[in-house]
């Protein structure tokens, strides 16, 4: 990407390489993104981005808003992404003079473009908090039961983009890192679930714990709105019968969801052009058994571990 | 308590009995509250109590408010006190006419008298949902760290009291009952700080890890306002040498706590006439050592586990 | 309606009956629906509707929050609609086993379908109060003036839905049910008025005191925002030259508003295919005379009746 | 009141006169207050009182905010006290200067006194909206049920001066008008009843309807925090007997309340020295009999008037 | 505009004449609006406008509420657009009957018509304070800084229109003012930026500051979202020779600017259809010579005036 | 200060040195502040001072919050205090062991005293925003009006800690710092008023615009919650008769005001023992004349200047 730059006026982009290493300028400096770490480049701001071989990720643009940490609640004051381990760029600065300049605008979805005669990397100081960032995932403080039973995915929450509606995003960055499993008397995996929530899932290394074939990383996966779902049959028989003692779950693996209040399109090139679709995805519950039994009795024990 | 009963204009109180059992009657019906629950009698409503033998227990009244489930944030729709478990009073009436029933109100901090004919049980239905309640300790789901570091306290609250600025409690209650442990690369016990609230600790059963020794069930510390505590030196020395594997914790152990934004007295029976005080509390801190080394170098790995 | 159900991924749909008894079987179990009560079912939540002869009724989707009790206000702690008198399903569930179950789901307003080899109607039990209801009409406390003027339709409101502007609503469901009429030098019927809403009113029973001919049981009028309506000639007469003793008004009669701060389409279907759109609605007005009168002098007594 | 103003540096005074009539000079105009009125004259402002004969009233101090219109909800943009019947004083102003103009001070509960040389009220003009006002109570558009059961006294509230907790009044000045009783199935007169604030009531003319003998125009009752209370038997078996036909009640008659979330204080001067305390105020519900009786059946209709 | 009147269903217009004097009829009475004053027709009011020779301004319609005063912050309770200077209709009726009183309204952005035989402006009195008004921009408390730097241009508010995000703008309207200018050690006209917002600028009279020549009164600008922009270049080199004395700025001149958090679409009618498109505009900044010299040293004195 | 260091439990402490110079040890390092400079040294936190030579000056101790920037409303993102000129403390460990180091705590308003065998500044390290901090005054960007008028004192302000009722503040810390003054067809000077806060003034340096004389550095004056104050009658002559062309004010001079919507009481010690109290602060305003004209007429031009 030579004397080239670009901006988003539209809104914010939560950048998450899966391979390949970004090394992006900016007007606030440069910074490197690897893999297991995330970036956000905010409306406005002029970036270029140079590749280290082949590269391939994830970009979860949003318009109405900024992401912020989650309010904690009960958590308290520190815990899951804490403040301090997001990183802002080394200053940088050339003053450069060339015949064009190429400036990429995108607005209101089209691409425009303009030609300067230096770079717009001249800048030697600034100050303020609108300021690009990035995160590694592995600083990420991981809560969850340590009693019983299952905690919601929003616990796993690394970066949330709110509407204007208290307690609806529309979208959160979360992240299902590895982490200790301890939770008796539970099926520990995601549980089967439909919800008001649009779920795309992602895979940045390893193999996830509720589907470990056939989601490979750099793949996808997309819930909508209501649609039921949950793992595999082989997650479910092997969760099913496992031993309840401390385990450590997804080691080696990082896969995340952009969870969105909205409906996802998802456009002809991912569904027809890629021929990228896995058309068997379906058959992964498949040999989910019926095993309703409305006489099974229930003791609390079953429920809560006494 | 034969033919009398009692209610309070002045707030609601928040019951933890901590030895023997209590049986309640109330307007709204009958509840049994043994050690390991608690129970919430509010503002207002008429109850007496009867007692099982040799009884003791810890009782929080507050003025301003009333007790509620802590917002969880991002821990989602369900965790810690779940409203399901929750109980109201079973069904009951009496039609018994009596010569004196007596009635005892407390009202700005005086006790007053009055005398009918009849019992106040005579109430066959209500609704609304202004009622009193009680809760079993063990069906708390606890949540913290499955990672490293050491989430807040404030996670293990089971009902909270909150004054009019926002996540400041007159009143939260917390509790530390049995759990995994796993944190990686962290001094597991509470950690030592001063804060702006002050910390009324008591014990139900068991023995509390930052201080085994000399903290009895049915007694209870007070660490005021700003005022530096810890694990005692005992605790520190076990923790900072324990090899860090998951580990049960507060197993047969209920210690609990009351924290307020607000200062609290002691009365001099307490501290003076009860013959209770621990004068050598402040001794468990004394062999804590001196480990001040400016010269030492921490790794990023020692703080967060890599 | 065989082996067939329904989910809703796109809102809520409120279900107002107006002929026919509707026998609902939903996933938290059944409810049977009459002409004078509403029921509410939620987005994604599974039903099957079986029907006892000719039915029809009115049905209200909102695609953006749920509905819920409006806030009371001055009104204090009980009114318009009561909790108490919402009524959820009658537990029930299913095992059975069938070639295809259908499952028909509307997502972004197409539906779609699947197919299963068993009831989703397998439920046994669940928690939470995310759950379908229904409510009688003639439970509602009707509130209103009991000494002069006129109060706005909002004190009619059984439910709201909110938008994000506090006040505004996506929705109110009102009623006019039967109730004393009372009010002193008033012009009692609603009033001559143009507003910031859409308007949607229907007919379960009886006859329209603002209209009481053409404006049948099971039609619907809509006055959009901003467009100045009122009653009809006929009804201004009246209630011009009535003596204002008080009088039962409604009696026999249920209409109803969707109220929302939405403009609403009228479907090609309804305003021409149906060929049911009453021509001659705008005459009801043509016979209301022009009654100015600038010199006319106004007596405070005759505004507030002293 | 000569060459005399007062002003008061701790609050605003809400006042009621209940005999006698009221020539209110202040910086911002001329208002004369009779009964059946009420002003409100605020903190920092000079005023003087002249009186018409032999005058009595009520008073209520506020210290922590300023009285306000309650907050309509779906009563809507209309309804109980109407901005537009709020008086504000009529323009005057005198140039006169005098040997001692006296102006005395509340401040801290204190009274101080300074002289100056000419009159406070040499103001021609002013602009802004903290100014007196004035209201007459037979403007109040009253509000309640027009089928069955029976609203708070909050659906009564002319004024109130809000605490920091959203629904909780440091003050609430609610009136019982003269009005229309349409209530069906339902005991009429106020309920009883015990409840978080405290009432002190007071009677401008007539005779209340609740307690008919022995609350005379110009006497007060104060009924504490959770202190029950309700008619007197009279009342009882009055209103248990009557055929509940429209009628109007409270005719001839202006009953008033202070309602608080605060404790009221009873001077000594009150319950003692002025030798007025009704001794056998509570005899009045000694002819109350017990009427339990749990096996008698409640039919639906005899609730909610089917 | 004879027996005709216009109404909006679809949201408020502020209106800002530039040329020309309107005299306009509503339902509220008549005012008078001439260049330097504004006023706003509020959705669903009826007016008639005639106009004197001829006439040229600029209107902003807003959907999403209405226009409000800013909330002043630290500046206190006055300043700015002050409430007292917003002037509405004085009271004016006519009886007039007549064979086709032409009624157009705009729904959803559609013009409709309707026909009535009298005059829709015999109203004698109304209340409330839904009411059009008009003010003279001359009334303008401006604010700005006394010691150095540069204020955000939202300290020139006059009314805003919030969207339901707090300190989020549908639209302001805003106002550059003749005013003093006293900015040391500062470059004094509008600073180079690009932002958040939609800027639309306009020109009442006289000449503005940061672009004298080619931005004409009547003429436009639009500078869309993170577009950059500032003063052009003779602007710039004389604000960075000119001796920073306190000076008048802007006398003779009203510029305003229309600032919106949504994209503003320009007609094909302004952009072609006009001939009115200055393509040269851009050329205003050609002449800005890059000045980047990273080697110069700034000292804190030149920054803050010391 | 040898080995001794303080800790407040009760609330933060703002320090305004007058004369001398503090150097403060911390916990989080150290700081030194200078007359002209403030700091805020907060609840809990460790602290000892070191003075240079004769040392004097004001604390202001709020109990319920913390200081904080006050939200700047239409002034923009930047203004007054800007977040980048707050500085936090140096640096700073030290690793002693003495033989009683003294610890003095301030507990709900009494000292106590503890002792330990090294020094409590032995900190390397410590992350979060709980941490003391400087301010140096001449960085503030003083903003006021620049056409007419006067604009309230909050518009000095540096920092507010808010009560929990918005817009009204525990205590503002305002300033008056050296300004251009351009107000044109007004009173310059602070206005004459009384109103709902108290007003504590103090002089760090020069002679303070409102009261030249008698009101000297290091000195106080209080002017209590609705007593009326404003300039002595030499500052009133002096404006009323000024030429009103561009001036600085202030030059050389630095005061401030602590106000606060709680009243103050005054010590003994001020009062009498210090017998400092300016017993003829009160002539100041002596020779003010009554100049009150009704018939004067005023022209709209005489207000705001046209």
């Amino acid at each position: 990407m030579g004397d080239k730059c670009f901006y988003n006026s539209d809104g914010d982009l939560l950048v998450v390489p899966q391979q390949g290493k970004l090394r992006i300028t900016t007007e606030f400096g440069k910074m490197t993104v690897e893999p297991n770490e995330i970036c956000v480049l905010q409306q406005g701001m002029k970036f270029s981005v140079e590749l280290d071989g082949c590269t391939r990720g994830y970009i979860l643009e949003v318009y109405d808003g900024h992401f912020v940490l989650p309010s904690l609640g009960p958590i308290g004051a520190n815990g899951l992404a804490n403040p301090r381990d997001f990183l802002t760029p080394v200053a940088y600065y050339e003053d450069k003079e060339v015949k064009n300049y190429t400036i990429i605008n995108k607005f209101q979805g089209h691409l425009f473009t303009a030609y300067q005669h230096h770079s717009p990397y001249d800048v030697v100081a600034w100050h303020g908090n609108y300021v690009p960032y990035k995160y590694n995932l592995s600083n990420f403080m991981t809560i969850n039961t340590v009693s019983f039973d299952h905690a919601d995915p929003s616990i796993f929450t690394v970066l949330t983009c709110s509407s204007v509606k208290t307690g609806v995003a529309i979208a959160d960055f979360v992240i299902f890192p590895p982490r200790w499993s301890v939770a008796e008397n539970t099926f520990r995996p995601p549980y089967y679930h439909r919800n008001c929530m649009s779920e795309f899932m992602g895979l940045i290394y390893g193999s996830y714990e509720a589907k470990e074939n056939g989601f490979e990383p750099g793949g996808a996966t997309l819930h909508s709105i209501m649609t039921p779902h949950g793992p595999d049959s082989d997650c479910f028989d092997k969760a099913s019968n496992a031993k309840l003692v401390p385990e450590r779950v997804a080691e080696g693996t990082m896969a995340f969801m952009f969870e969105s209040c909205l409906s996802m399109a998802v456009t002809s090139w991912a569904s027809k052009m890629s021929e990228k679709l896995d058309e068997n995805y379906f058959k992964c519950w498949q040999n989910l058994k019926k095993r309703f039994n409305p006489k099974q009795v229930l003791h609390k024990s079953d429920i809560n571990g006494e």
